[in-house]
């Protein structure tokens, strides 16, 4: 078959040896033809996708896909997957425990301290003492899930549609998101970007955690309402907030965010797509075309996702 | 039976209603009295260790008990158990995963960044492209390995004598130890203060670890010379250093150490006894005293820990 790898980001070098590697059979690409089976795209260069309408699957090579459902070249017929790559899946388990670690074990605090050279100890709490509530229990919420689980915490998971998480408590519905909010100490946002779920952490969600919590954003910038955010740092409701992702990118200079004692930000880096893992799910999905089966994680166009 | 809790610095608030529950049949008591039976010591008061010598048991508040068998006044016939607390040993894997995947997600230098308000993002590694090697494998550090372990890096162990650990490659012996640090990128300290491991973290120890990784000091401040981890990280052969423990404690507002850029201090809160999950276990080794058997986690004298 052939493979057209289109990114204006994604360094094709980090690609194309492991891909063909993994598709010995197939030809492989980087300039656009007419002949194209299978599309390869991450940001492709403009007017890539709208020549795109023969192919038999637009396979993107991140798992948000928000920004190719957006973009009104996309052809619409053909089948479009999201990539579930393991390696980025870990990565991101590896970012929300690390700062739902940092804020438990009051590490944001001692920071603080160290400044002043201030030698002081703050009441050490159990996992079990604290609940960490993760919106979106997809591929990366349900492993994260698992591994905070597997640290004792309290793990309390919101999706769209009732999902069983085992070990957790599950919620859904706006109903169910105000039960868990009320519960959660440590809010992870994990959800895909859709006009449902812009803009869902805000004053009054954020207002229903208990005093002292923190807000981990590593989904979408727009799922938070950073005003309300820094109302609620300036306040004391919430302790610390932990942001990978922002309304612009990078996050321009001026911003607020990047002095403010409570935030702590990371240039969208949460987790990254890794060749070495994702490569074996993008060949298993490029067989299962060329035998003429439905693609693996294919995007449900009503959904955003 | 008479048990004496004696602690200068454990709050009797916090362990006697526990104990009291815990223990219904005895008798608990703050002030010294001749009819000791079991003595719970963390730091006691000045001569209380001198008045032991007809106790069945006297069982430490804590795990390290480096500073009673330091004191001549112990009573060496008496046995002596080190407490393994559960929720102490949880608290230390929480610390020990959280500064290796500060150090593993690069978060320490993205701290760095936001002071200067730089967005730029760093490569991003595999948990398996790691190891984090762990001196001591007692019950701290096999439970930091699995947990490690279960987050996808490669662990190795150190220990006096051969320990299996599963999952994990293990070394002992001094050999041994130069092995294991040429492929550790990551060095946890979670030995017992000993003659033999004090100073075991130093110019030469750091030399055999690969470029840019790093050090968390868990354990004890003399197991680190701190000099030589000063010039590992002023020349860039170590890229962080995590310390909780010093050689002074509360560190000096002298010390270089705090305004390091390369050093994240904390103040000996890396891991703290937790009465809630520390009385079952006290309590064991109270029934065991009852009924004439040798307690749990007796200390060999002779070994140091």
């Amino acid at each position: 078959m052939n493979i057209l790898f289109a990114s204006q980001i994604e360094p094709p070098e980090r690609w194309l040896p492991l891909l063909e590697r993994a598709l010995p059979e197939d030809r492989l690409f980087t300039n656009f033809r007419e002949d194209v089976d299978v599309a390869l795209v991450a940001s492709p260069p403009p007017g890539t996708l709208a020549k795109l309408g023969r192919a038999k699957l637009i396979q993107s090579l991140w798992m948000g896909v928000e920004k190719l459902l957006a973009d009104p070249s996309l052809p619409r017929g053909v089948p479009l997957s999201r990539l579930v790559d393991p390696g980025m899946v870990a990565a991101m388990s590896e970012t929300v425990l690390a700062h739902a670690l940092d804020w438990h074990r009051r590490l944001y605090r001692y920071r603080e301290q160290q400044e002043e050279a201030r030698w002081h100890r703050f009441r050490q709490y159990l996992a079990s003492d604290h609940t960490i509530g993760i919106l979106g229990l997809g591929e990366l919420g349900a492993d994260a899930a698992r591994k905070l689980i597997g640290l004792g915490f309290k793990v309390a998971g919101w999706s769209r549609r009732p999902k069983a998480l085992p070990g957790a408590e599950s919620f859904s519905g706006e109903k169910g998101l105000g039960d868990m909010l009320r519960k959660t100490h440590v809010l992870v946002c994990l959800l895909p970007l859709t006009d449902k779920t812009q803009g869902i952490v805000n004053a009054k969600t954020i207002s229903l955690m208990p005093k002292g919590g923190a807000v981990i954003n590593v989904a979408r910038g727009p799922h938070v309402v950073v005003p309300d955010l820094i109302a609620a740092l300036d306040s004391g409701h919430l302790a610390h907030a932990y942001l990978d992702v922002f309304d612009t990118e990078p996050l321009p200079e001026a911003s607020p965010l990047w002095r403010h004692p409570g935030v702590t930000i990371t240039p969208h880096a949460a987790a990254l797509t890794e060749p070495r893992t994702a490569v074996a799910a993008i060949a298993a999905n490029v067989e299962r075309v060329r035998r003429g089966e439905p693609p693996f994680n294919l995007v449900d166009f009503e959904a955003g996702y």
